[in-house]
């Protein structure tokens, strides 16, 4: 009998990963919304129509399965990834949560639960990647660059949101924390523009993001970093709209009623956001690791560019966050990593044979990453 | 005994027009605000506090004095200036109202009434001007370009509203008409934006604005454009909001509540269109008019910078708009311009000797265009 998988939100990326893991495991999906559900469902998915926000019912359905993916939005993340370890289940989760997922430690350990976090391609192969090597080398910095972009440039914002749009705008509005010379730097989200070329797609600007996450913790290297990747000039355009206050969660009194901004900016910007039907989209990262191993001075050079693909009409941020979830999983339901208690992937990236294994699997599907080295 | 002059409005406009009439005329000013009361009070201005939109009594308001200034946001312009024709009483006008004024003009004939509208620096200078030189040759062009700006640069708008700041987003919104070559053209707002220098204050950008008004009726000119200025790379900035969908009158639904996103826009964005205490402005004006004059080419150009009084804290809005009214005004007090009907100030300009009236009482108070002519 094949093991049974569970996979919470059928978004853009949720509804790949369901994809991918029902080739080999008998695979359910929930969602409150059906919209992918006749896709699923052609892919041998069973679907099923739930509202998550509900735990009791979440658990109630989780129950008769061996593992569960969290694909849900940021701010459903952490409470649900709790309610699965209250269940006595093991996860993948990929949701961008805001809270502190190591607070759920204690709790995993004590129920036997291998949880894996932030399991996508940023944050998630990078600290995976970052892990492996971390496990051979003195590391003295990691640079991550990493972006996920329409092919066709709308303005003004050239960007198109793959995953929850709100998470987006948190992104831009949470300070970004990265390590220079062992000390903790805090700088506005959208700082520090540079521009840097990439030999597929020409030049692309990078600025600060909040994208270091459990590194900050779980690594003691002196020079850590992540930069977002947009197209060049639209950062700029992004601060319009933050510094003038669209953004904001305070309430404003407009014509007698008591409104957010940012909700009814969400609400107008959104649809300009969203990829239309056969729309394609790339993933770029580049990763720089730098330190000492066996007593010599060595560079790794990481270069990921994926494009979306057209014949299956998968998204590359699906791939690429989906894939790297779901080649997790397969360690965990192949009983290859059962590590107890919260894992960001750096965790299993430093176990051995984890990393080739989930390199192996992305470059089945397409998404290879390519490595130099130099001293 | 002195004249009694009624000023509607005490914006930031209404109460420089205000405090220049009450040098001479018996002078109240109205408003639903009181902010700028104490001001006037100091320069002699009797204040009256009293919601103009009730026209019923505005028309009561108004029934002592000889002669009525329409200083109110556009959309209460047409309405005011009806009541104040129907009630019998001269006006001069500087509101910015999107109907046809000239609709109005049967009335005010009827009535014996000479109402001078659009009496500011654009429109109004701009009319009178060509109004002038239109009645002396015969005109093939007539181009203007015209900004009022801050003098402190504040990304992103690097603007400040003087007057009622919905006007300005309409105007960001309304399809700019203007003629080339006898043809009616009508383009977008903010189109066809082109750099042009200053000697004063260096490059600033202008676009296409819906500013000819009353001239596309009144003139047959084969060529008339008017274009805004503003710092260049900020009308970009504008285009970000309002092809984005935030100047819609369109209602959505935010979370069960249906609201305008333009009513939002509005609350957060005017706070920072807002000069601050003390801060100061400019105009700026540039006006080529090119024909022939006495069977000869001729060309004039026409250049206007004005500055903010720092001693009086007078805006240069204020007294570029506000004199161009209270000169108007004074020919009317003084009877020296009684023509009945809706004028624009081209009908003033064309009118033998008020040309220089207007420009001496402008030089008076410092407001100075230096005119070139050349074959």
């Amino acid at each position: 009998m094949p093991k049974k998988v569970i996979v919470l939100g059928t978004g853009l990326v949720g509804n790949a990963i369901a994809i991918d893991l029902a080739k080999k495991y008998d695979t359910s999906a929930v969602d409150i919304s059906t919209k992918y559900f006749a896709r699923l469902q052609e892919h041998n998915v069973k679907t099923l129509l739930e509202d998550l926000s509900d735990l009791y019912e979440m658990s109630r359905l989780i129950a008769d399965y061996d593992l569960v993916i969290g694909a849900l939005p940021g701010h459903m993340g952490y409470k649900t990834l709790k309610k699965v370890i209250e269940t006595g289940k093991n996860i993948v989760d990929i949701s961008f949560m805001p809270e502190d997922f190591m607070t759920l430690d204690h709790l995993a350990k004590k129920n036997k639960i291998t949880a894996v976090v932030d399991c996508g391609v940023a944050p998630g192969m990078g600290n995976l990647i970052l892990g492996y090597h971390n496990s051979k080398m003195k590391v003295d910095s990691f640079t991550c660059y990493v972006g996920g972009l329409p092919i066709r440039r709308e303005w003004p914002f050239e960007y198109k949101a793959v995953f929850s749009p709100i998470d987006v705008i948190e992104e831009y509005m949470r300070p970004a924390r990265y390590v220079e010379k062992g000390h903790l730097v805090v700088k506005d989200a959208l700082s520090d523009i540079e521009l840097i070329d990439f030999k597929q797609i020409g030049t692309l600007e990078a600025w600060n993001s909040d994208g270091l996450r459990s590194l900050l913790i779980t690594m003691e290297i002196p020079n850590m970093i992540e930069k977002t990747l947009r197209y060049p000039g639209t950062t700029q355009n992004i601060k319009i709209l933050r510094e003038t206050g669209f953004f904001s969660h305070e309430e404003i009194e407009v014509r007698g009623v008591k409104i957010k901004p940012i909700d009814v900016t969400s609400q107008v910007l959104f649809p300009k956001w969203q990829l239309q039907p056969g729309e394609g989209d790339f993933t770029i990262m580049r990763i720089i690791i730098s330190g000492e191993q066996d007593g010599k001075k060595l560079k790794y050079v990481y270069e990921l560019y994926d494009s979306f693909d057209a014949d299956t009409d998968t998204l590359s941020m699906a791939r690429t966050t989906g894939y790297t979830c779901t080649a997790v999983a397969n360690l965990i339901l192949q009983d290859k990593y059962k590590e107890h208690g919260i894992s960001p992937p750096e965790y299993v990236g430093a176990k051995e044979g984890n990393y080739e294994a989930v390199m192996a699997y992305l470059r089945e599907r397409g998404v290879n990453y390519e490595v130099r080295s130099r001293q």
